[in-house]
Formats: structure tokens, C-alpha cells, sequence
């Protein structure tokens, strides 16, 4: 597949949600405001837009399916997680698109290309920005404690998980991709997911991580429009009793050394699965991909970008066309 | 061309340049990790990549010319600029892929995809974010003072330039498109730039607006890569006495309401102007495009999304296929 071309009726960026807001009160610093400029103060009293989010549409010549795939991020990271792999290939956005479904990449509101609104009175705290040292253990590349002292190439490959998939040779290059995130901004994201969802009509939402939070959320509230979810690693669920709502299908796709390994990955699991009991037993279709049950074993928390992404973006797109209506 | 599909090889999103940070003394506030989550006080202390950029490759199927385009965003802004019109058109970047160039669409250090380092310690002062009250006289959609009193799109148009080619009714879409910048970050900028620059190779460069001011700067610091420039409305360029260093084809594009309209930008213009002048007498060829004068009138700063922007690209595009040696 790696040599189809990509045949596309258009790419279009653009972005949707927010609000306008009026900053009143506010006394910055003088900067200069281009080269060789004097300094001066810059009134950023007025007004703003803020909540939005940003997305790019990708509409193929000859869609093979009926509804659009969006692709959700996990949090501290962007739709870029979801174009190449840190050893520079290719990510499930070019699968999609190689193979003929239309695709939305978007960045969640605060993240990315979506922006966020440099004034405290808006978000209340400050952001965080996770270090390799944390995403080490937490993104399950290795056991807690075993960071490496030096990040060459060959110390990341012997602390790491034997047989882990993820290119730890390049831990660097997925560095790059971090960026600050709040953790008070679930409301005014799914907000912005909801205004993304009506501008781009019935959808299927494949989201990773946080991003698979969110899909299941928006799954209950925009039913009319979320078609199938697929929740890649999702850290935590709707509340359980108000499951019902949705009855479209869900697959959840898990990756390696959670049981047993993971207290963290095994508590989310838990959390996770129990709601899926209870979507599976209001006659919700559920699916549960745990990988290594069928044999793929070395999957890290960052899946969908591991050396083997292309095999398991190809089983979740198997999912799709037999269990989606489009 | 709008009914010409795109046939690409590939798209591939990817990140470039920067380097690894250690953070130490760090302490942040506590904060649920995901909902339902206890608080817990994140460890940011460790490694981090800071100073890196973001960009996505588009390869055509079968490439028309032999350099890849660059876009390069303005101040404040992010590559979607480039990708649609605030009332919802095609932007240049959907011109160079629909007539058969390869295009590279970037987000430069600490905007959108990017990232941005929240610590105060790396970037020493707080960003700044531009209101729309700013932007409307200094974007050149109205005269100063003359922002409207109600953001409706008849007042809006009523207040704007006479002739104004900016969707103006369409201010607050534009709006979503603004993130925080800081004005001390010019040597990261560069450096960055000089990655991406590396990693694609040989080039053409569009700079809008501060894109430009680097598009003109990194002429001069990467002169085997940049092959040849195309600055959009550049508020600065490189100090005259250094100009030569580059021989390579220079093009400026200028809208309308500067002259006798407004004093800043009568200002910038004048200073490229001094700049344009040493590259020409050093046998550079140059050429400046005063759309008014070409009889194009009524272009604001955001020429490149304005509702006349694709006459405009036409006309850069004609320009490099007769100037740029592929």
C-alpha cells in the first residue's frame, strides 16, 4: 500500500469553536514587535477568540467509505502524533488516506495549532509539559526507576521493555512532539469537539489516550453524529451509569506491559472496562483489542505510532468495514 | 484549477531541530492527571526538547518543478494560515498543490504544533497575543480608531477600508486563527528554521510578514539551501551593510492602504525598501510587486487570505516559474 499515491479533492485547515472574549485590565511588558524596532507596550486589552479548536480535512477523489475518519490526540501532544513515527515513518493518517477514507486530524483546544489564551484569568492555573524522564515509565517504554542515565541510542534500547516496539532509539524525536497542556479545559474541549463534529456531519472517532476519552464522551453526547468509536488506550471512561446514551460501536484497542507491570495502565484498564460492561450490556456493540492476546506483543502506550503501527492501524480499519455502516 | 484533484506520494507531518533541556527546581501546582483522577503534583524536573518546529511535507505524485515551497507564517499566526480564507476558500497552499509543486507548511518555534517551553527560566518574559481591536488598524482593515462598536459583519464592513478584499464580516473566524508569540525568540526561530531547511534541501521561500523577515534572513545564512525568496509584507529585513551573502531571485509583495494610510507600515516598507536597494546593487535580482499598482486594490496585510489571494498566488507563482531556475 505504501506505494498507492494519496488522490485527494481537496485538504483543507481551518478552525472551529470558541468564543469571543473581552480582555479588560491587562498590562503586558514592552518588547519589541519586530527587529530593530523600539520596544513598546502591547494593549492586548480587547478582543479574543477563545475555546477554539483547529483541523485539517483530508476529502479523497474516490472515497472507499461513507463517513469520515477523525483522529483524535492524547494529551500533551497534537494531531502530529498521528503523521509519522519518531523513526520518520509513516503514521495511521497515511494508512487512512492511502487507502481511501476521508480523514480529520485536529488539535484539541489548548494544544497545538488550536492555541490558548495567554492571560490566567482564563484557565486559572498553570500548564504542564510532561518530561522524558515521566512519559519514560508512564507511556510504559520501560519500568519506573530504569530512565536512562544517557539517551544514546543503544543505553534507551537496553533500559527499555525487551521486545518493546516503540522506536526508543528515538525518544528525542517524540520529544519534539510534547506540548503544554491544562488539565482544567475538559469542558471548553468538548465544546470544541462538538462544534468540530457538527461542521463535519456523521463521523467515525478514533481517538488515542485522552483523545479516547473524549471519543466516548462526545459518543454519548452527539449520538446523531458519532458513528463507531475506536478508544486506543483511553486513561478513564464516562461515569458508568450514565453509559447509555450511545449504541453506536466501540472497539477499545489495548497495548502491552499494563497487567502486571503497570499499576497505573491496570487501574485505568479497570476503569475502562468497566464501563464497557456496561455499554456491552445496554446491547452496546463493544469490541476489546488487547494486542497481545492475539499474538502482538511490545506495544507501548504510543501504539499508534510503534515500529508495527501499519499492523494494527490495518485491524482496526478491518473493524471498521465490518462493523460500520457508512 | 479548483476541480483538479491533488496527487500526492506522500504527506508526512514531522518535527525538526531544537535541542534536550534539563529542568531542575521545578514545582508545579497539583492537578488531576485525567477526570475522576486524584490531584497529584506532576514531576516536570528532566529532560525536555525545547527550540524545535513543526512542519508537513507534501509530495507530489508527479512535481511539476524542481523546488519544493516553503510557507512561512507571520507573527502570531500558525501554517493554517495558509490553508484557508476566514470565509472558508482556499488558501495558497491549496494553489501550489492543486498546480503540481511540492509545499512545505510550517509552524515555527513556540507556535502551534511547534510547542512552546512553560518555564519561565528559557524564554524570560511572557508571550503576547494580539486582540482584534490591534489587529483591525494594524493588519490594515480599517484606519485606527475605526474598530467597529458591534462585531457584526454589516458594521464590520461599514467601518472597514472601502474596497477592503478581507472578509471582514468574517473577523472572529480569523480571530481562532491568532496563538501567543514571543518577540525574543529570533535567534531559536532561525536556528530552527535552518533544520527544516537542511532536512528538505535546495528551496523556494514564502515568507508572510515576520515568515518574511526570516525567509529574507535565512537567504542570507543558508545561501546553497534557499534558492530563491518570496517575502509577503515583511515589517523588517536583514541590517543593509550584511545583504550581500545571497545572490539568489528576491520578490516583495506589498498590498494596499500603506502609503499615506498608515504610518507603520509606511515605515516597514520604507526600511525593506533600503534593504531591496543593497540586494539589487550587489546584482541581485529583485523585483517588487505593489499590487496597487498592478491595479489589485483594496489588499490588507492578510493579502495571502484575502478574498483575491488566489490572483495574487497566480502571480507569485508566474513570477517563479519565469525567475527560479528548478
Amino acid at each position: 500500500m505504501e506505494n498507492r499515491d494519496i488522490r485527494l479533492k481537496e485538504i483543507r485547515g481551518f478552525h472551529v469553536g470558541g468564543a469571543l472574549h473581552k480582555l479588560s485590565g491587562f498590562k503586558g511588558e514592552a518588547v519589541a514587535r519586530a527587529a530593530g524596532d523600539t520596544p513598546t507596550t502591547m494593549d492586548m486589552n480587547g478582543d479574543h477568540m477563545v475555546g477554539q479548536m483547529y483541523a485539517t480535512h483530508y476529502r479523497q477523489a474516490e472515497p472507499r467509505f461513507g463517513l469520515p475518519i477523525m483522529l483524535w490526540h492524547g494529551g500533551g501532544l497534537t494531531g502530529a502524533c498521528w503523521e509519522d513515527t519518531p523513526a520518520g515513518g509513516p503514521g495511521w493518517l497515511d494508512y487512512f488516506l492511502r487507502d481511501g477514507f476521508d480523514v480529520v486530524v485536529s488539535d484539541a483546544f489548548e494544544r497545538g495549532r488550536a492555541s490558548w489564551p495567554p492571560y490566567p484569568q482564563f484557565l486559572g492555573q498553570e500548564p504542564e509539559h510532561r518530561s522524558l524522564n515521566v512519559v519514560w515509565h508512564h507511556f510504559r517504554f520501560g519500568a519506573r526507576g530504569t530512565y536512562p542515565p544517557i539517551l544514546d541510542a543503544q543505553t534507551a534500547r537496553q533500559m527499555a521493555y525487551p521486545g518493546l516496539q516503540f522506536s526508543i532509539e528515538n525518544l528525542e524525536q517524540f520529544g519534539r512532539q510534547f506540548v503544554p497542556r491544562w488539565t482544567c479545559t475538559e469542558d471548553l474541549t468538548i465544546a470544541a469537539y462538538g462544534a468540530l463534529l457538527k461542521k463535519i456531519g456523521p463521523c467515525v472517532v478514533i481517538g488515542h489516550s485522552q483523545g479516547g476519552y473524549y471519543a466516548l464522551q462526545c459518543a454519548r453526547l452527539f449520538p446523531e453524529l458519532v458513528r463507531a468509536v475506536v478508544a486506543v488506550e483511553p486513561p478513564a471512561a464516562p461515569v458508568a451509569a450514565n453509559a447509555p446514551g450511545t449504541h453506536v460501536p466501540h472497539l477499545f484497542v489495548w497495548g502491552d506491559y499494563i497487567h502486571g507491570k503497570s499499576e497505573t495502565w491496570s487501574r485505568y484498564f479497570r476503569a475502562v472496562e468497566d464501563y464497557r460492561q456496561v455499554l456491552g450490556d445496554s446491547g452496546t456493540p463493544v469490541e476489546v483489542m488487547e494486542l497481545p492476546e492475539q499474538g502482538i506483543r511490545g506495544n507501548s502506550h504510543m501504539l499508534i505510532m510503534d515500529q508495527n503501527n501499519q499492523l494494527i492501524v490495518k485491524r482496526v480499519r478491518d473493524w471498521l468495514i465490518e462493523h460500520v455502516r457508512a
